[in-house]
């Protein structure tokens, strides 16, 4: 992004910039995932980290398909959210000893990577319907999707074992 | 932080630390929100802006009983997540020129805030029901559906009036 001057001038630009932030930010999840996957020592935990990382790889495919639809090239921008709530998530790994308080921080963590992206996809599908793109709709919706079922399931994980045996 | 000691060892620690991640998060809210207000040109937008920040006031104070009712001392935690957000929304807030477009990146930017607070709130209630922290369970519910209910007008907002006039 050029800081100091004004790149953003219409909502197609800024449709661009918040589907590049969103790319980027699903990158950096392929890349710490693994850690997670491997710092998770609950088996259902890491079976659903492991699954969540095939979905990842799956929507950036799906994003790379509404770069095509709109003739850009598919390309990230840093992404400062992402980068602090992956930097926060690894701080708190970094800072936990006990396996199963670290199975709870660990799907704190990753709610909250979901809840970025349930943000950003929401708007991104808002915004592309006003903009009339009704051909990226569909996999913006099917991303979100995903990232919904998975911040579900996590509570469900949470809820049902893994706080409890923290605790 | 203390970033090279183990410094959370049970979910009691995981929970406070937690608290000042939000604590320090709402603060920084407080901090930013004046800008957010100032550079708003929808007079619907920069009320529900003026709205919210009363909101968060409020809440810090529920936040204050929370540590009361723990008997700890209330005090914040760098919060790189909340940090990355905002420092993202200011990134943003300096790229665009239109008035109107600017409108709809504050509201995504408001929204991502919103979401990062409804996921740690959320994470936080559970943690507390199941530590049998009962007394602060009510206090936390309440900023919880405060949040909740400020990403919807967010969302009614945009979808009504601001990506409309934007686009």
């Amino acid at each position: 992004m050029g800081l100091f001057s004004k790149d953003i001038k219409t909502m197609d630009d800024l449709f661009l910039h918040q589907l590049k932030d969103v790319y980027y930010a699903e990158q950096q999840i392929v890349k710490n995932l693994p850690t997670m996957i491997e710092k998770a020592s609950s088996p259902e935990l890491k079976a659903g980290f492991e699954k969540h990382l095939n979905e990842t790889r799956n929507q950036i495919k799906r994003l790379d398909d509404v770069f095509a639809a709109l003739g850009k090239e598919a390309k990230g921008v840093d992404c400062e959210a992402m980068d602090g709530i992956l930097d926060e998530a690894k701080s708190i790994m970094s800072e936990v000893e006990d396996q199963e308080v670290l199975d709870a921080a660990l799907v704190a963590s990753a709610q909250a990577v979901e809840h970025y992206e349930i943000t950003r996809y929401g708007t991104l599908i808002a915004w592309a319907k006003q903009l009339g793109l009704t051909n990226v709709v569909s996999p913006l919706e099917q991303n979100l999707e995903e990232e919904k079922a998975t911040d579900v399931k996590l509570t469900g994980m949470a809820e049902s074992q893994i706080n409890r045996r923290a605790a």
